[in-house]
């Protein structure tokens, strides 16, 4: 059963679990498929890409990776369309950013070749776990660890790449009520805050515990200098809509470059909504907020696609946002589905037959 | 060869390898002892401590470590004195800031009975890793990761904590030039800085590479928003002599709280050496070195103890400092390396006998 396609080595898994898996009841990023790709980096290059059963590795316990941290992912999606074919959503986006991400972590950067073929292949041998129907998708999570030992702070020279896959349901998280930071921050200039670096998640744990325990489900990060200007969330680029303008941040070192982001200002642009890219800054969403011109927030992350946010508190006040009738989120999230489960015309080549 | 020693499993292992290793010969972090000190903690609890063989473990692919960066570690060392006695160092500054870095990366808190009785109990197995003679030390190295599986950003329910133990003999990293930062930065107000989080050190790795491509070994991090205080380097924290006074920053968010620093200051106020702990203001440094009056440089760390600066640049402009007959750095590090090779009185109360 074992085959090379491409320079990819596979090995299938003789067994699959995929009938013991309840598709309608997923909870988010813990059940994974029944194969997952490795490829190694030695001695300066990257070695024969590897399909096999997902399974537990062995590492040694001075690996780079959990001493300082070398550690990057990406997180895309694969969807389903009515005639069974799977399709990726701006792939080359991912890889791209991966490849900055390993530039900023003094990592390897991967060829194109490991990373977007090596996961088509995989998805290939795994597309029965991509489930039909809307909101339905296979979560994808490429990732990047110092694999190499030793307990002196110097970049590793070994590392492991691999792809693993989660089915995944659409995403609902409730209510999302969010809290403005002002005193805990997220990222600086100059720091890692544009790279998808695994330490900028775990530093956001404890203020987002705090939040929690106060009633938010998230935070949004405002720059460390001033707490003036709204930056992110955690997993997700923010916008606001005030009047019927669409307001988001600028990338910068701080912020994450979202693929979710750049595609919402996109259709908006094409829609004529219009959107403006500047620093929002804090004081300019309360006023709004009072005056009664803040229609909306939401965030957008991969996970998510579009998540709403129904409230903001900011120095101990609450501000609860309306209901409304034309949600500009519920509306670019529809049309972003529909270009990604293919049920709408692509005008942008977004998407990619796996 | 299985035996329980308060509440600690020990298994032993069978061979050891301490008789390949060439003692005389070591890089530093790269070799390790016979044993390790295995804890996990599932359920909300501590599970029991097992010593066992040094050697690699199964984790699995979607531990929150490897996508989330939770972790966190110290660093310490073991030294021994003429009559053959293990000491330790102020290990309950280490056991505190262990579980300080542990709250700020939503980690548990670890008790003394695992973190200062294990490591008492693994270093009396290998006690004969640690050699005699100015220099030699056996590195600690405790270190927690989320081994919990699932890929959505959220603290891990699972950890693991280890001790593992490394041979070192005195760190000479030749002659250290340094670059004071003006772009990038190591740490933020808000952020997690002040924790010894894995993500802290893979961050500067990259800075440090273009600053190692022009010539200087390590950078002085500035504050991430003004660049205009001087706060410490990558692993160490950083003294300055002008005119006869010790300068070092305060500790803050954004500065490890360090045991040799600390240490550092003790003894100098001991000796009537001036000191002063207060932000050291870039411009002042480079008034200083111009008008004669910075006389020293020097980092101050478990790994290197007190490692000399010969020279910083600042804005492409370079400052050697000059060759002194009475050099703070070094009456320094001799006192305290007197104390903990047990050559001195310990005056103090630092040492702790294994
Ligand atoms: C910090 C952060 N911001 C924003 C996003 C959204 O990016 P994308 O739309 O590419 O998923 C993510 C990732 O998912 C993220 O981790
Ligand atoms: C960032 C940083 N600063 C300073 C130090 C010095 O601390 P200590 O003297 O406790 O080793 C360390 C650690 O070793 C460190 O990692």
């Amino acid at each position: 059963m074992n085959s090379i396609t491409n320079d990819i080595k596979i090995i299938k898994n003789e067994t699959s679990k995929i009938n013991e898996v309840d598709f309608e009841n997923l909870t988010f990023g813990n059940t994974f498929t029944d194969h997952m790709l490795i490829c190694d980096y030695r001695n300066g290059a990257w070695e024969q890409p590897v399909i096999k059963a997902y399974e537990p590795f062995t590492i040694d316990p001075s690996a780079k990776v959990f001493h300082y941290g070398q550690a990057i992912f990406e997180g895309m999606k694969a969807y389903k369309d009515e005639n069974d074919d799977v399709w990726l959503f701006r792939p080359d986006e991912n890889h791209l950013r991966f490849n900055k991400s390993a530039v900023r972590m003094a990592m390897p950067e991967i060829p194109e070749s490991i990373f977007i073929d090596g996961l088509k292949t995989l998805l290939n041998i795994e597309k029965d776990w991509v489930k039909f129907g809307n909101g339905n998708s296979l979560y994808i999570r490429p990732f990047m660890i110092a694999i190499g030992s030793g307990v002196i702070a110097q970049p590793s020279s070994q590392y492991r790449f691999m792809i693993i896959l989660s089915p995944a349901k659409s995403y609902y998280s409730g209510e999302v009520k969010v809290i403005i930071a002002e005193h805990f921050s997220r990222a600086a200039n100059g720091g890692i805050g544009a790279a998808k670096a695994a330490g900028n998640y775990s530093a956001q744990f404890y203020p987002t515990k705090l939040a929690n325990e106060q009633g938010f489900q998230q935070i949004i990060w405002t720059d460390d200098a001033t707490h003036t200007k709204l930056e992110e969330a955690g997993t997700m680029n923010v916008f606001f809509r005030i009047g019927d303008t669409l307001l988001t941040a600028p990338t910068s070192e701080r912020i994450l470059d979202g693929v979710t982001r750049k595609s919402v200002l996109d259709i908006a642009k094409r829609d004529n909504i219009a959107t403006e890219v500047r620093p929002v800054l804090v004081e300019e969403l309360v006023a709004a907020a009072k005056n009664g011109t803040l229609k909306e927030i939401f965030g957008a992350g991969t996970a998510a696609v579009i998540n709403p946010i129904v409230g903001f508190s900011f120095r101990d006040e609450y501000f609860e946002l309306p209901k409304l009738e034309n949600s500009f989120a519920l509306e670019i999230k529809e049309k972003l589905n529909n270009i990604q489960y293919k049920l709408a015309e692509d005008t942008f080549n977004w998407t990619v037959k796996v």
